[in-house]
This record gives C-alpha cells, sequence and structure tokens, in this order.
C-alpha cells in the first residue's frame, strides 16, 4: 500500500473526530485502568471498531486492532517481512494512561533521578547524551501477548499475536550511567524504575504506580533510550526516556522512566509485588510467585495467516518471527498438518543480535486443501517452544505453539 | 519530537495545499529531468523553501531538503542514532518523474518479464512471492551524493551527505527466480533492469529510459524487492517492485522493475552508455570509462554537526555512520582537530551485514573553543576512506574525510 493512502486514512481519522474520541484520557493516570493490567472491556481480538487513542493518532490504523486506549494491537497480517517491526504499526500497551504529550516537546529536559549509587544526582536526557552512546534490536512483547487462547479466559486484554514487535531502540548503557555515578552501593540486588506517569490525588501510589524491579544482572545490556527506530521516542512507546531492559517482558520497560534505583528490595508497588506474577488458576499474585521478567522462546507464522483469503495451490512460502527469548533462535521447524510432521525453516535476513527476532520462512508445495500451519523454534540456550501453554491465572507467557496454529485454504 | 507533532505537521502540509503544489509532476516522464541526473534548478543545500511533491508529500518535511521534486535529501542532523533511516527520513532521488500511483494501488497484480534465460516469461509480484524470501540491510546511497564539495561545480543536484539511507529491503531472491526460468542463457555478463517509468510519445527511448546493467556476478545477493523497512515499498521509493543489489550505488537499483534481462552487452540507454561514468573534469562519459556501480568506503559525522547550535563543554557523544561499501567496516576513526590527529571510535549496535553501515561513537573531553569533526573509516577489505576526493566530471563518489569535515563551536 502506497503510504500516500495511508496518510490520507490518518488524516481522515483525525479531521472527522476519530482520533479526537480517547481524547481527555491522556495527563492523569486513570484508577480503572490501574489494577494490573485489566482493560475497561474486552472486544473480540479481530474487531476493531474503535478509533486510536489521540496519543497514538499516527499509528496505521489499517494495521491495528484498538482494544482500548492503552491496548493497541498489531494485526497478524500486518507484521512486514522485514525483522523491524515500522513504527506505525507497533503494539502500545499501558497500565496507566500516559502523561500529558507535553513531556515529549523538548525530550533534552527531561529529569531522571539516579539513586542507591555512590554518587546520587539527577540527569538530564541532554546529559545522558554526555554519557555514551548504544543501540540494541530487540523484541518488545507484552507478558499477556498470547492471552487470548487461555480458557479460562483470563481478565486482560485478549491479545492473539500482536502485542509483540522487534525495534532497534537506541540511548545510554545503564553500565555509563552506573559508572558516572560511582556505581551501585554494596549488597544492592535490584535495578528498579520508575515510570512518570501522574498519579491521581488521594490514591496510595503503591497502588498505581509504575514502578518495576529486574535483577541487577540486567545491567549488563540495559539502556535508558531517548529514540527508537531511528526516531525520537513517542509519547506512546515511553518518551522521552524509557528503561529499556533487553530479553524482559514489556512492563519491565518502564515508560516515562523517572528514577532509576539500584535497590535492596523489588518495589513496593502492586505491580511488583502481586501483578506480573506467575501463578496458578485461580491464585493471586504473590512475591512468593515468580516475577514476570525475562521472555521465553516463542515463534509464529504471520502469513499466510489470513482464514478468509484462499492461498494458491502450489509453492507457497511460509514464513514468520521466532525468538530465543534471550539468545537468538537456534532453527526454526514449520509444520502444514498441525504439528504431525516438521520441516526445518531457513532464516530471512541478518541476525540483529541475541534479542532481536528473526524471520523465517519454508517453501511448501501445496495442493488445494485445508491446512494447519504451526511453527516452533529452539533458542541457542537449548530451550524450545513448548507444544501446550503453561496454564496460569493471568495468562501470561503464552509461547505454545500449537495455540499460535493458523488453519488457511489453499484453493 | 512526538510523532503527534510531525502528523499535525504533515496535515497542514496537505490541507493548505503545500503537498499538492506538485501535483501532475507523477504519470509521464520529464524530459527535462531526463539527461542523466540534472535537476532543473540548485538550491543552497541547506535551504529547504520548495514543499515536498505529492508522491512523496507522507515524508517527514521538517527532516528533509527538498532540491526539486526528484531529488529530496535528508537532512545531516536528522539522520537518527538507531542504524535504520526511517522511511518517512529517506532521501529520494528520480532520475526521470514516478509513473501514476495507480501502480502501487494493486502491487501484487505488478508484471516483470524476465529474459535472455532459458524459459523467458513474465511473473506478477503475486508470483514471485511463491519463489522465495529475502532480506538485506543496506546502505542506498545516490553516486552523487557529497557533489556539493566538488570546487568545478558539477551540474546536478547539490547533495551534501542525506542522499544515502541505510534500510532492509525484502523481496525474493534473484538466483531463486533464475532458478524458476532455468538460468540464464550461457554467455551473459550482464544482469540489466528497466525502470517502468513512462516513456513520452516522440522521444527516442535511450535517450529517456532508465536501464541500468551490472555485472552478472552481482547476481549472487540480488534481489526483487516489494517490501522496504517492513512496510509495501511505496512510489518514492520504486514500488511495487525494485531490483536491489546490495553494494551498488542507488542509480543500479532500478525503481519499478518491469524488465530483468540477462545480457551480453549493457544497455543501450543513454542512462548506462555515458550518464554515470567516472571521468575526468570537463571529459563527457563513454563507455570506455568505469560505470557507477559498487559503492567505496565512507563515513560521516551527523551529531554534532549543526554549526548553529553550540555544544556545551565536557564529555561530547560524537556519532555517525559508516559504510565498507561492499564489506561490513572493519574500522572508524575520528578527529577533533581537522585530521591532525585520530582516536579510535567504537561501532554502537548490531552488525546488520556486509551492506549496512554501522553507527559509531566516540566520547571526547572538549573544553570551549571550535573544533574540525572529522572521520575515516576503513573496511573488512582494507579499502580505507580517502582524505581527498577524486575529481571527476560529474561530481561521483565523493568520500573524501576532509569536505565531510563539520566545524562545531563548543560553549
Amino acid at each position: 500500500m502506497d503510504n500516500t493512502f495511508k496518510l490520507t486514512r490518518r488524516q481522515m481519522l483525525a479531521t472527522t473526530g476519530g482520533a479526537l474520541a480517547w481524547a481527555g484520557m491522556a495527563g492523569v493516570a486513570r484508577a480503572d485502568l490501574a489494577t494490573g493490567d485489566e482493560p475497561p472491556a474486552k472486544p473480540a481480538p479481530t474487531e476493531s471498531v474503535k478509533p486510536l487513542p489521540d496519543y497514538a493518532a499516527w499509528k496505521n490504523a489499517d494495521a491495528m486492532i484498538v482494544h482500548s486506549a492503552n491496548t493497541i494491537e498489531t494485526r497478524r497480517t500486518a507484521f512486514g517481512q522485514g525483522i523491524i517491526t515500522p513504527l506505525d504499526r507497533l503494539f502500545v500497551r499501558n497500565n496507566v494512561s500516559p502523561p500529558s504529550a507535553g513531556i515529549v516537546q523538548d525530550p533534552d529536559a527531561w529529569v531522571i533521578e539516579v539513586q542507591g549509587v555512590h554518587n546520587p544526582r539527577s540527569f538530564t536526557v541532554a546529559e545522558l547524551k554526555t554519557l555514551g552512546l548504544t543501540s540494541v534490536a530487540m523484541v518488545l512483547q507484552c507478558s499477556g501477548n498470547g492471552r487470548n487462547w487461555f480458557p479460562h479466559k483470563p481478565s486482560g486484554t485478549q491479545w492473539t499475536v500482536g502485542a509483540a514487535g522487534c525495534v532497534i531502540f537506541t540511548g545510554v548503557p545503564v553500565k555509563a550511567v552506573l559508572k558516572a555515578v560511582g556505581g551501585s552501593l554494596e549488597g544492592m540486588v535490584y535495578m528498579t524504575g520508575t515510570g512518570g506517569e501522574e498519579i491521581p490525588q488521594g490514591i496510595d501510589p503503591n497502588t498505581i504506580m509504575i514502578e518495576r524491579s529486574v535483577p541487577i544482572a540486567a545491567v549488563a545490556d540495559a539502556l535508558l533510550a531517548w529514540e527508537v527506530n531511528g526516531e525520537a521516542l513517542p509519547l506512546a512507546h515511553g518518551g522521552p526516556l524509557r528503561l529499556i531492559v533487553p530479553g524482559y517482558l514489556g512492563v519491565n520497560n518502564v515508560k516515562y522512566v523517572k528514577r532509576l534505583a539500584f535497590t535492596e528490595e523489588q518495589s513496593p508497588a502492586k505491580i511488583q509485588q502481586s501483578s506480573y506474577r506467575f501463578t496458578p488458576v485461580g491464585v493471586k499474585g504473590t512475591p512468593d510467585f515468580d516475577s514476570i521478567w525475562e521472555s521465553p522462546p516463542k515463534s509464529w507464522i504471520n502469513l499466510p495467516s489470513d482464514p478468509d483469503t484462499p492461498v494458491k495451490a502450489g509453492q507457497v512460502q511460509i514464513s514468520g518471527v521466532a525468538t530465543g527469548g534471550v539468545t537468538s533462535p537456534a532453527k526454526v521447524e514449520v509444520s502444514t498438518d498441525g504439528g504431525k510432521s516438521w520441516h526445518r525453516a531457513k532464516f530471512v535476513g541478518p541476525d540483529l543480535g541475541p534479542y532481536a527476532w528473526r524471520e523465517f520462512s519454508y517453501s511448501a508445495q501445496l495442493a488445494p486443501g485445508t491446512y494447519q500451519l504451526a511453527c516452533r523454534t529452539t533458542g541457542q540456550n537449548g530451550k524450545t517452544q513448548p507444544e501446550e501453554r503453561i496454564e496460569n491465572n493471568r495468562g501470561y507467557l503464552n509461547n505454545s505453539w500449537r495455540d499460535h496454529m493458523v488453519t488457511i485454504t489453499v484453493a
């Protein structure tokens, strides 16, 4: 599709007021969205009747499924085959409404406090830019991606595959920031980032604030990013500054990060203590259960994946994406018979490093009929994508290859 | 900058008629632009007073310098630091006006003839998509990038650094197409691509048509691409289908490619026979002179590069891009004293393969004063970016590190 036509569509949305329908939702965190990751409603994942919210009005509306103002998914058929997800198709997931758009008007002026270090101080983004430069290609994926397939229908957005993308973040290595402040204090166990969302008056901050802790070992590859895919980080993706923890699921990559602390304990925030815990079905989260941190291996087929568009019989390229989670994928296998037999796919294009996904393709000869296409990957750490999901209360970490199968018609 | 604001700017351009000012220029090749690579006028490279042409109205106007309707440059300060150039900032260079936008409305229907093979035939893009899939990250650069610095002021667009970008093209390997047609005929020496621009009645096609030949060895990595940076190839960049010859300068990557032929001789088109030849100053091109094919090693600094914005004294990150041409860069050196002394820069982010550029950064301590920043790179093939340009009539292949220096003020 020519971009001219996409712009026309965007302009239409903007001028008919469609993109303004969510106006007023940004600026102050809404308590009804702050109880973990539940959106206010559960639209069917294949229908997009809601308009894009104001802060994400620049997204390609045709490529997105708008679940709610804070949960916007990429359509399975809208992923390109070029490894890097275009920004205008990248999913959006906020746990609370984003701050005012005013904070990205002068990104260099944004201030972050650095604590739990020998010389605690604040930095503007302009100051961070003097300390170092790094770039990482990585899969950014919501912990609840694939939740749609859990049979107990967990609360939360019913994501299918599109709460994920592979993008390039650029910023300063956290290691360089640590060097500038004399290193972290001894005995610190976690790196804790605090988001810049505004907390409404009269609410206990711990119930709503976005503050996540990850193991301090994650410092090795972490960055404070001001750019994504070569553009200044938009508000929808955490601009002006986002804590990026490569290999860790989306929630750990704290948007509008205003505080980076090295701590002995995990954050007291609800989003750390009880949300984003891997618990049995029916069991609420507590710190006794695993926090949702590193990503598991996962792959899925993007093309062909539209059940309503028959594929022409003959040679067919079956393509999709595969991540090892915290390593590059070592292999991908594809099945055209629902997982009875498997064939080795080939990787397409460059390897962008351990945290990126890779495009894969398998060339199949398909006669007219119905086919169940499946794929599974194994990371370079030997971890394989399983056949079945691990049931859990909130529907996290679904990397079941069976759930991600698609049925296509060949004619 | 928040994308919301950029869209507003784009919308403004579209609604005030700015983006429509070039309407009517697309559709039929303009003979006055078809004499090689001369645009109708030569604006100063740092001024952008012309509006974006209609077919490129979706570009980020703030990031571009519009030299003419067919020559649009990326501002030096607008390159991101994320390796891949965002599509809305990628330069545009057409030798003749693009075809009608209608050709990208149904990209799968575009037809290409394949000739000089054992079983010549045509393919639709839909058919090409069944043959294979490949992706390449590569520098796309106009042969005349850097022409602005030639002292004899060659005719043609006065590009500085911004007729270049690093993008990811996706399509089918030419090798897979060749396999489907039984291979090329014996004795073929060149791969020749023909563009789909419309040729006005009454003009000798050879004087205007875009048809380029490259050595048949280039088949190894060449592709027919329908996607760039994860999006369907826009008209401005050669959609619906473009011949991509990684490592070869822009003109060889034929847009709207409608014919791919394996030939004994180079194309008879003027653009092959006399244009894009590396000749001494004052000497017109003939086939006796080298054709502009492979890219030389080159690097330049993007940040800081604005002479009007003082940089704060202290630690400064000096960053830019480096390509080995047809190999990955092996090293980059940076100078802050106009090339008297050199310091090794570090590479930033992933290596996207031999045809991509790499972001580099050097951390300098700069006291108040004026500095001449320079950089130079050496490819993994041992070729080094030279201090001086090689003078040539049309101002091609400028990779002089001295020309690409920037003078900054530190305060």
